[in-house]
């Protein structure tokens, strides 16, 4: 039996969702299957559906390849057994980039080859928030630096979230219960809004699949029902091309799963995202101590694991992460600005800016977050909103300067006995050099950091002030360099090339 | 035979001197041994005496415990051995408070019973410089906080450090090299001078003995000449009340001494040093690696290492570095203020009092250093001369505070799963409680650190601005307590009694 449809036309990553209607029953959520097995010349992917309620079957379908795509479906109804169906996958849309990928082992690319610096913030569960407050949080997202956002599929219990949702992944509420042998298909046709409004803007969802915060039984459900609601949100969401997934929030804090738990997770997500997305799992405990010896630490080595998605505050550990893991390290929470009582919320502008320069110099990415205290606990790190801080101008301008260098990535320089550890260097190659100084205040360098017989173009950059200032003559290695001897300074040096 | 003198009298911990007369012979340096055997009751010590150039041989000995004290000498010159002579150990000077010892395993007492907070300062070779340096050096000291330096036997050679020496600890000069078979006397006298003048202002001497920066051969020299170094400045020193004994400053640069010549000068000074003067010996290395794994430096638990001299400029390890090692730790080298090019060199006054804070706050203690560029090359962490910098008041204003706890001492405050590690929190039993929140800005805290049931006078601290503000009304666990909300806060909380 064959659908007969007009032969449907999809820009490269962008979405194709084919409906299929059975008879209303929600033991389908359990007790039906349904996937397919898409094919583009040598291209094979296979793909789950899933029920969305109302007698309605979908598949959803993200084509990577331009031509023409043919699927078959499997299922354990008759019905939906066998049935095939086709595409024509067309250019993409000439602002679409495409899933992101690591590229270069320890950086990020979009499938259609730009690079791709993560410049991310924090906002858990805006989700969840009223209409204008979500809409709020789009405009700031819209007027910032950030291209990728932390957010959660559960909603989150915590000090200043005590607010009940309107609406959960699976139908019911608090009072009488809810029932996990279904999903609340409006719940998730909400998250795809917001996924996909986030897309337009250009953002990254870094989506986390589960989190310790929480007062409805979501961190402790039953492990079948833990699979299935892993099948179910990489079925609905894995066609979305901005999509990440985070395994978890703060894992470590999921006392009742193991590490082989997750483990067990990873090998799901892997089967079931025919794509591929980007996937990792967030810490919570950064003792210190080095990661070789941290026994509370998800193993980022994991072939699974596409990058490591850290929480630490000391971002020197950086260059030993990426030596470690041999992936990219992406700091996703190393401290807030804002003044909340508790320690990971309440840094000063100025050290959220460091820690930025310091990450980014050091070879890694780093993630926003912002915590100011509020009469009306709309508080950006949760709820979105506005930003209130002065960090977020700070990381635009770093972020312009990284994507002046485009294509290249930073490489971070590792200090042997050179008294070079008052800076943060990344160089790109011997034609780029990123220097940051951080809380020190050096009156000069010699710039015996440098490659020799380069002559390089200098900027003095003040990170906070916001300014470039050329130095007006070349450099060469192991000359010395007058600095503004006060904290905050950088330094761009950029080959000079027919000068 | 005995010699007939009237009884000497010496005050507790003050330097009795005997000297005795031989025909003069340089050789005596290398062949001639002279000890005494002093006791007085069941207090008994081994003394070494030293030849003093001139025919002079001289004893010195610093009686700990009044009454009578006896001695007879040992020597393999037939006229020097067997003699005897005795001195009347009377009542101590008003301001004589002894050498400083380990107290309550973590932290350190004088003999007299007087708390001993450590608020150390460094000018490697001021002991070098011209005389007017030298007066200026005291000068500062005399008007600064500091009760405690660091600095050096042999001259240093490195930037900034090129001037050639008067003298040095061996006859010679750096044209036609030194004689290691002798020692220059004159220097010696100069060093004991300059360690005298220190004690008049209440200073520690950190002495330190060996180092790797030097042009002259003191960094290499035989291992039979390292020993006679080292019993020679014992003989001549330990009977000087504020000298402690540092092995090495950055032993882990002296190439050509292994591990096990360390182990050899632990034991060869703990069996020549009789009082047991503070010992220890500290690092270079200070990678971003776990004090258990890290193969650099000596291990502080050796039972002849009174206390940890560490330098790492990450005080958060304080904690798990007085659990590693159970003994006091003196973070020797954290960076110093300053703005020269060398990474050690050139942070922010406000970056050195923080570390200060919060070394202080985690249990331990803070060594001070400048390192502003100057354009007579002398600087303060090397030469001495004048602080240029802003950092010593406010170190001024946190001994002040410290000292008023007398006589407690803090102990950190470990955080567990408390979300207090925005803060360097250290504690005095239930009664005394001092919260450093460093870089971090909360604008209240909910005080859950503090042990139930009991009422705390508050003082809010700006430790920058140096002022200390009284809350006026007490406080007790859990409540809320508004903050300014700024970066540099601590607070300081007292049990209140009979209010």
């Amino acid at each position: 039996m064959t659908l007969h449809q007009p032969l449907m036309k999809i820009k490269k990553w962008q979405r194709a969702e084919f409906t299929y209607r059975q008879q209303e029953d929600p033991r389908h959520f359990i007790h039906s299957r349904l996937a397919a097995r898409f094919s583009c010349g040598d291209r094979q992917y296979r793909v789950s559906g899933f029920y969305n309620d109302g007698g309605e079957f979908k598949l959803r379908f993200m084509p990577d390849r331009e031509g023409r795509w043919t699927f078959i479906t499997e299922s354990n109804l008759p019905e939906l057994d066998g049935l095939t169906g086709e595409l024509e996958c067309v250019a993409p849309a000439s602002d679409a980039t495409g899933p992101v990928r690591v590229a270069d082992g320890r950086h990020f690319r979009h499938a259609n080859g730009e690079p791709y610096y993560p410049f991310g913030t924090t906002a858990y569960v805006w989700n969840f928030q009223a209409p204008e407050i979500q809409q709020q949080t789009l405009d700031t997202l819209a007027a910032g630096p950030f291209n990728k956002l932390r957010m959660c599929v559960f909603p989150k219990h915590y000090t200043y979230n005590f607010a009940e949702p309107r609406r959960f992944p699976f139908p019911g509420n608090i009072r009488e219960g809810f029932d996990f042998t279904r999903f609340d298909c409006a719940f998730f046709a909400e998250l795809e809004q917001q996924i996909d409004s986030l897309q337009a803007l250009g953002i990254e969802v870094d989506l986390i699949l589960f989190h310790p915060y929480d007062r409805w039984g979501f961190a402790n459900l039953e492990r079948s029902v833990d699979h299935r609601y892993i099948r179910y949100v990489v079925a609905r969401l894995a066609s979305f091309s901005n999509v990440w997934w985070s395994l978890a929030n703060e894992f470590d804090l999921l006392k009742t799963k193991p590490m082989a738990f997750w483990d067990g997770i990873f090998e799901l997500i892997g089967h079931e995202d025919p794509w591929h997305h980007l996937l990792s799992i967030h810490n919570w405990h950064n003792p210190p101590l080095h990661y070789t010896s941290n026994a509370h630490w998800y193993d980022h080595r994991n072939s699974l694991v596409t990058h490591a998605s850290i929480q630490h505050h000391d971002l020197n550990f950086i260059p030993g992460w990426l030596e470690h893991f041999d992936k990219p390290v992406v700091i996703d929470e190393c401290r807030y600005e804002g003044n909340v009582d508790l320690g990971w919320g309440n840094i000063s502008a100025q050290k959220m800016v460091e820690l930025f320069w310091t990450g980014v110099c050091k070879g890694g990415y780093v993630t926003h977050g912002e915590s100011y205290l509020s009469d009306d606990d709309i508080i950006w790190w949760s709820h979105g909103g506005r930003l209130k801080g002065d960090s977020a101008p700070r990381i635009a301008f770093l972020r312009g300067i990284i994507e002046q260098g485009r294509p290249k990535r930073l490489t971070p320089f590792v200090r042997t006995q050179d008294s070079h550890w008052d800076a943060a260097i990344g160089f790109m190659d011997d034609d780029y050099w990123l220097i940051y100084f951080g809380d020190s205040q050096p009156q000069f360098k010699l710039m015996t950091m440098l490659p020799d017989g380069v002559d390089y173009r200098v900027d003095i950059i003040d990170t906070w002030a916001m300014t470039i200032t050329p130095l007006g003559r070349t450099l060469r290695a192991g000359e010395r360099l007058t600095l503004p001897g006060r904290p905050g300074i950088a330094l761009r040096l950029q080959k000079a090339v027919g000068e």
